[in-house]
């Protein structure tokens, strides 16, 4: 039986051409469909601290595009004016989140881009499509990204397997065909016959929510479990490789995911499962040496106490609500990116497919 | 600062005499406090089943209160009438859940006392008086147990120390102090100062919705978290050590309890963390000679799929909800029961501790 041609779900796209909007997945309202228009800097800034955008690629492309919203309602400025515009708004997005350096990696992108703009003496419109045709160039290299990790994550995948993933790492969290999801989606389609258990994720439900409504609406089947039940999954075998995404990867492999993930990578370590990392080259951070400096995101008490509408914890009881955690690079099997498959990653390995790229 | 005095909330209660009633916390509503009064065989099976009364002692207890309902109601009844009710609703309540082994201690419990009476030639309210005493007797002895677990785990609490549990093994699992929590109420009484971190317990949230309502209305500082988050609270050299309840032991140690118990149990392995289990000795189940015999239920997708009150997981999507898992002995550092402290337990240890009882 042939399999459908992999058809992502629109994440975020840009719509119209100049001025233009963003059009999303209102990701917070998943599994419930509804889409989101943004039009402008406060808007997108907004969508990525609310979560209606969220995945480490996908927040860099809303990044990008929310760069591009700021400059398109400049487009009667001075070259100055432009310029300051577009760095204040880098500024501004990039201090929606703290931790996927994904974002910050694109908005670099865009404020050279400024720069390069301004230097040239663009103007007015011409100012703004030389910022359009950057925000898209990181949309569509996000969505080729994505691809290349399907295909060499696929290899990974043998027809009959069954896989663990965590969170949401999928084409909702990218531009694209997702990250740990990307592999499943090339194996499914190239007709390997796939099984998937989905870690609910708590606070935010991203794996029941939203990863298990893509990959049904693929084809795929899938079947959530919580947390606290990843363990003895693996404990009954049923397990032969773990698939997640990343938020940053520090220079000697560490790990930084969504809070639960070190736990999960333990008990993959302990029960001898495969733990494979996907994640494109721009959440490598070698500015930092380990993981152990990667800034971790606290959220508010709120999505834990009256996560889904009912409160939960009583009024006036402590909350402690980290967002990601580290797991050390010795519990990865390998990390999936787009110039390939690094096994057993280290600082030299890393280094390497960086220059590579 | 003098404590207070060690006031537990009244889990489950016997009100009146004969005929009486059952009078409980409704623990599916808490943190809002409601009760729930059951009157009959068939009510007690339901609250069972839904959790409203839950935690292996209570359940016990509660099957025994169960038992006496069923018999107040046939004081008419003759002599074979009423041993056969009473065999009858004893084998009701035995299906009302399958792996806290406390259910079937009490029944059986009530089931001798029920041919007791009848050998005696016991008829009326004097069998039914009969049944009361026992019913009662397996009430005051889960207290003065509860009570002793809390003296002797206390021991292993210094003050200062951050302690973490999970799921709910407190007074509202039991008719005393509880099983995990005890110790801690016992030690907080005696001045130590401690700080807990409260796992939430996924799906139906004990950790969140009745540890922390439970310590905090004890005067004890607690922190809910979400399941995924205790790893990293280890790994942040946070926790002193674990406390846990337990649904049923096998005669070489091996500890049933809630679903993420067995994660929790390996991450505390890994981070050198001692992971005590406080339970009472009807919780051991020496028929069983390993964990991997013990009946684990599996629970309706519902619990997960709309556990708040909300849909999280698609329609038509698996979901996968067994209700316990089991640790291995060997990552027990010690049973905390009413006859001690076994550490490093194993089953010639077990097997002196209920020969002393």
């Amino acid at each position: 039986m042939p399999k459908p041609p992999i058809e992502p779900p629109k994440t975020l796209q840009w719509v119209g051409d100049l001025p233009g909007h963003v059009l999303m997945i209102e990701q917070t309202f998943l599994p419930q469909f509804k889409e989101l228009e943004v039009h402008d800097v406060p808007g997108m800034v907004d969508a990525i601290k609310r979560l209606a955008v969220r995945g480490a690629p996908a927040i860099g492309v809303a990044a990008a595009l929310g760069v591009l919203l700021g400059a398109q309602q400049r487009m009667d400025a001075t070259g100055q004016q432009a310029l300051d515009g577009a760095l204040e708004d880098c500024r501004v997005l990039a201090q929606s989140r703290p931790t996927a350096v994904n974002l910050f990696w694109a908005l670099d992108r865009m404020q050279a881009c400024a720069r390069t703009a301004h230097a040239s003496g663009l103007l007015g419109e011409d100012f703004a499509r030389h910022m359009q045709k950057e925000a898209l160039a990181i949309f569509e290299s996000d969505r080729r990204t994505c691809r290349l990790m399907g295909e060499a994550g696929a290899e990974l995948i043998g027809s009959g397997m069954t896989l663990l993933t965590h969170c949401n790492a999928g084409a909702l969290a990218t531009a694209g065909l997702g990250t740990a999801l990307a592999p499943m989606y090339v194996a499914h389609a190239s007709g390997k016959m796939i099984k998937v258990f989905a870690d609910e994720t708590r606070p935010l439900l991203q794996g029941s929510r939203i990863t298990a409504w893509e990959l049904n609406r693929a084809g795929i089947d899938v079947t959530v479990i919580t947390d606290g039940m990843a363990a003895k999954v693996m404990q009954e075998g049923r397990i032969d490789a773990i698939f997640v995404g990343s938020d940053r990867i520090a220079a000697n492999g560490d790990v930084c995911n969504k809070i639960g993930t070190y736990g999960l990578a333990l008990a993959a370590q302990h029960h001898k499962v495969p733990f494979y990392v996907v994640a494109p080259l721009s959440t490598i951070d070698v500015s930092l040496a380990s993981g152990s400096s990667i800034p971790i995101e606290e959220r508010d008490r709120f999505e834990i106490a009256h996560g889904l509408g009912k409160q939960t914890v009583p009024e006036g009881i402590k909350v402690y609500n980290p967002a990601f955690d580290v797991t050390p690079a010795a519990w990865v099997s390998a990390i999936v990116t787009e110039v390939g498959v690094l096994k057993t990653p280290n600082e030299a390995m890393i280094r390497k497919a960086l220059g590579s790229s």
